[in-house]
């Protein structure tokens, strides 16, 4: 069969597991969670998007240009980020084609990764596409979708509504003022939760480029004087009610450990002051910033802010590159974790706090079964995120339950987050994960592990009740 | 089917692969060990347990209470470790009935962990229990257990027996006069072999709170005095043949990490001397118990005892619960470990040492492919220890043979040890090893990778004859 | 059945997946890829063997004598190196026999292990042999062989067409002259191609005993003097240049950790200059070697030849053996490696650079998913390294796949290397290479996450396109 005519056509059955007994089971399973709702409790799409409802530009910004996960892709396999449109503002339509016409001409080394599936799923199931892409109907299924992005029911709200997403959390800056959340919240025709996410790295990390800057508007959009380190904790504790009142559920975290330390009271101080003054030394600031997610965790502990955290990865990687072309382009790397002895001083602390949540991620696999299992089989507050990034796929979403489950069960899970930025992939990926949900369980009934009442059960709750308990929903 | 009535009731398959050609293979290899005798190299039932033979006393103290596998599990689902009876003597009935009603309506909690299978096993297959506990029907299935308990078959040295255990290994304290043990071996009513363990930890580690005391008393049980370097060696020899002549094979040993590296005789002694005084810095503290690894190594080689490791632990991980519930209560939470640097100069001196036996347990199952097939690959010492505590469960176990097998074969490993003081789960954790067993050699048979003669020798070896090698029993 | 009679005979089917639709679909794509070339980038046959044509001398000193795959499993078993013929040279007949007969009659310890699976291809497709062997048949197998052995077609020359291997890199020290390469690329009666490879460690290592005997023979041999660190690049650009004349592709690499970090030049230079005196520290000497590293890449980058890494094994773990024995006897240790901020000076410096190849391999399947695979994702330089070594193995290669495909896919891999010493090997361990990417490509079929055309597509380009251009062949 010619590759210009080869079929787009997921199968109904696809990511079940192949044994034809555990099929069936997994087929049942599926079917009582594949209409649920969507809750996505944490992710990256802008809510701009669905405050101005204006039609997606071409099918490259749509679903090219902005997803390092697509753009990394194309670059290991020889394309440059330039010709894609990466770091730039809208593209000219000639330039969108072009970067449209590399991902289909490279559709082939996408083969057996998630974003093959998740764009399998999206071309057919939103965009009715029938043809797997290639270099020679690129123009075509261009031509196609772009028809389509002028219509009414392909602009963002009609699409939201479309993928039955009930709850959407946003990721924001301490000091955005959340009017878009406001404005969508106050706007009678709108109805699903879009909420935001506290999410201060930059404010935390005194050795960063900016950070004075940073606490200086901190301290002018709170109104608090940051000049002071009380100062300081009092304009984040202001942030944090002000995400409160507009929705906020959770404070998201992402630095490169997860130590949590608290400083004594007048070495925080001190340290403070020399970062303001630019004499602090790359271990004190390291020390701070490890002081401070102590602090996130004690006001977690008063505003009721679930804490989430997404730890070790090496930024931007390829100096270069960032310098070209900015943050988050591809080249962001994981690195070893360790949860057990950084998280000690905070879970001894906290950790049995009534009021205390925290969801713990990891790109370091070897921490499911060591680490983040145990802590979540004994701590109440503390739940095993589910696959983050790079592990947000099939076998790795596989490895994970096998990982996590013998010691923590289902019940101590985050239930799925997509963490994503590229908007159409939400209804696949969250499709993925139930379907991989089901055969795992599926698994576990075959083998007699578990009755598949108990199974249907748990692929309900998975989906319906663990991620609203996780993140306060 | 409304809850209260669903059924309880282990599948005769259950933990088989799913493929019904490899299942058949796997039934044919189960039917040759299922009635094996239990062989226990290493675990934590008490031999007084079996010297009185009194009756367990009521359902939670013989399932719940003790049992950390459990508690935590109940804790993390928000239930108080005091409503468990954590950290008690003996509960009075209504407390007992009360810790048994949490773990039944929170039995959901342990769907998919190796806990809930040992449960199903040992409730149908002990006490008879056909029905699913749930909060319903709590009362009636604790007052059907403790109505088993007060019968003559359900006491300690009949349950015993009815188990087929042959061998069962303590863990005991060097000081220890191991006079239950004797007393077992002089019945002449009682006939299976119970044998203790020298697990000297805290005699090892001088930066412990009450190493002195510890030492102190470990001359006056040895009659050698402490007081020196020296002593303490002979000392911890001299207990060490004490156990020997108790029936002892080996010696457990559990530190944060398993560096075993030699002092010079006169730097250990110095540092002996200002452990005693008080004045021991914690680096000395810590190389001094790496000489100590390195002679209990050494001592093994003289006096024959099996060197067992079971490593990189956080204990106690949160302070609260252990100042108000103490030690062994489900936070012990674990670290990574390394294996071939640390052991490096304990194995270039003993390690093809004809009487050296060393068996090397992990939590980091990172170290299984890595260093430990490796290690056991190569050193006629050293066997691959069998998957231990959070790793003692089917998909961990399964992950540890596909892990180890292909640089270290099946021979180079330990066989299984339970390690656990759940007296009744002791036949239901061999049972599910010896099932999973059977499961992977079946796949081995199935990919025509291992004939089947050979896979049915394989299983008989693996229950028969590599616990009695690696442990010298 | 009694076991003299257990017959051998690789099974049609063996190593692909149980289930019967997945295996019919591995079935449909090894049938296209059975029968191509062998290409073999990374290896270590002598090219003399080639050369010479000599008939191999006895079943011996053929399989069992050179192979640390072999001796180190048999020395496991208790079976003393010195009755293996380890580090000696040419065993009379007797002792051959000797060696031999502990390997039929240790067959047991290889159950499981991928030696066992070579084995049995390579007695059973090479020489004819029909019986498992055994302590019971083991002279006759021995005399079986032997006889063979002095027949033409099983001389080297003769097994290597038969093999089918259109390319062989061989491993070489820079300071060879290649004459064997250039005498059989310019004998007119042979055809196919054996290149060197550029593997220039220990001239790199100042620390390692021999070093600067090593760095004066480089001097004389480029006719460049090394006196001076200005003089080692120089003379180390000039061996890497012959290597490139006599066919090299590629320079590989293997120390304790992958860092590459530049000094600056006056601080090279002094460290060399003190190195050459012997009063260089430890550190210092790491300094060095990971500048070196760095160096090797920015000579890839003018020279063309690929760069390879094989990090992390501690060498020669059991002092007593290796001085006794030598090197490469069995007791090289695996330890962890990190290759995200290790190798991120170099990637940022060469990452990019159009002429720069990469190929990273581990025997720490930790950093499969979490460092090669996004590496390989987004640098078109870099190329995630076959499973090499322990883990070269069906289960082993298996989880590589799993855990590199979904971040980097298909065409980020290198292709298999066979890696071997054990000339007969080499058709088995490709042949078991093809079958385990049928099989694990059959599964996402099956799965369907790929498309069957596209699956034999992959197949085909994994064995035919893949090693060609991560090694520029």
């Amino acid at each position: 069969m010619p590759r210009s005519t080869s079929p787009l056509q997921p199968h109904p059955d696809r990511l079940f597991p192949a044994d034809p007994g555990v099929r069936a089971i997994a087929r049942r399973l599926y079917e009582a969670v594949r209409e649920l709702p969507i809750i996505s409790p944490h992710g990256h799409v802008d809510p701009r998007l669905l405050l101005t409802d204006e039609p997606f530009r071409d099918p490259a910004s749509l679903l090219v240009t902005p997803d390092h996960y697509v753009t990394r892709m194309l670059h290991a396999s020889g394309v440059p980020l330039a010709e894609l449109g990466v770091g730039r503002g809208p593209l000219p339509e000639p330039e969108a084609r072009v970067a449209w016409r590399h991902l289909c001409a490279n559709w082939a080394a996408f083969r057996g990764t998630p974003v093959r599936y998740w764009f399998d799923a999206e071309l057919s199931e939103i965009f009715g596409i029938t043809e797997r892409p290639d270099a020679g109907n690129a123009d075509r299924l261009y031509d196609q979708i772009a028809e389509q992005l002028t219509q009414d029911k392909f602009r963002p709200r009609a699409l939201f509504q479309q993928f039955g997403i009930e709850v959407l959390a946003t990721t924001d800056d301490p000091c955005d003022d959340l009017s878009a959340h406001r404005a969508l919240a106050d706007d009678p025709s709108w109805s699903a939760r879009v909420i935001p996410t506290f999410r201060p790295d930059r404010y935390l990390e005194p050795a960063q480029a900016g950070w004075r800057d940073a606490v200086t508007r901190l301290g002018e959009v709170s109104g608090v004087d940051t000049g002071t380190y009380v100062g300081f904790l009092c304009a984040l504790e202001a942030r944090r009610r002000h995400f409160v009142e507009h929705g906020a559920t959770s404070a998201d975290h992402s630095h490169l450990d997860v130590r949590a330390e608290p400083l004594p009271a007048d070495e925080a101080q001190r340290i403070y002051a020399a970062a303001l003054a630019g004499t602090a030394t790359a271990a004190e600031a390291t020390a701070f910033r490890r002081n401070m997610l102590f602090e996130m965790a004690r006001m977690s502990t008063e505003d009721g802010l679930v804490m989430t955290l997404h730890p070790a990865v090496h930024r931007n990687h390829h100096t270069p590159t960032y310098e070209r072309f900015g943050a988050d382009t591809g080249h962001d790397i994981p690195v070893q974790v360790e949860f057990t002895q950084a998280l000690q001083p905070m879970l001894t602390a906290f950790g049995t706090h009534p009021g205390f949540r925290l969801v713990l991620f990891t790109l370091d696999e070897t921490v499911f079964s060591r680490e983040i299992a145990p802590l979540a089989g004994f701590y109440p507050s503390v739940y095993a995120g589910a696959p983050w990034w790079f592990l947000d796929a099939p076998d790795a979403i596989r490895r994970y339950r096998r990982a996590v489950t013998e010691t923590a069960g289902f019940s101590r899970t985050s239930g799925f987050i997509d963490d994503t930025r590229a908007f159409c992939s939400i209804p696949a990926r969250h499709d993925m994960s139930r379907r991989l949900d089901s055969g795992v369980l599926a698994e576990l009934v075959a083998e007699h592990r578990l009755d598949e009442d108990e199974a249907l059960e748990t692929a309900v709750a998975l989906v319906a009740d663990n991620p609203r308990k996780a993140f306060k929903l």
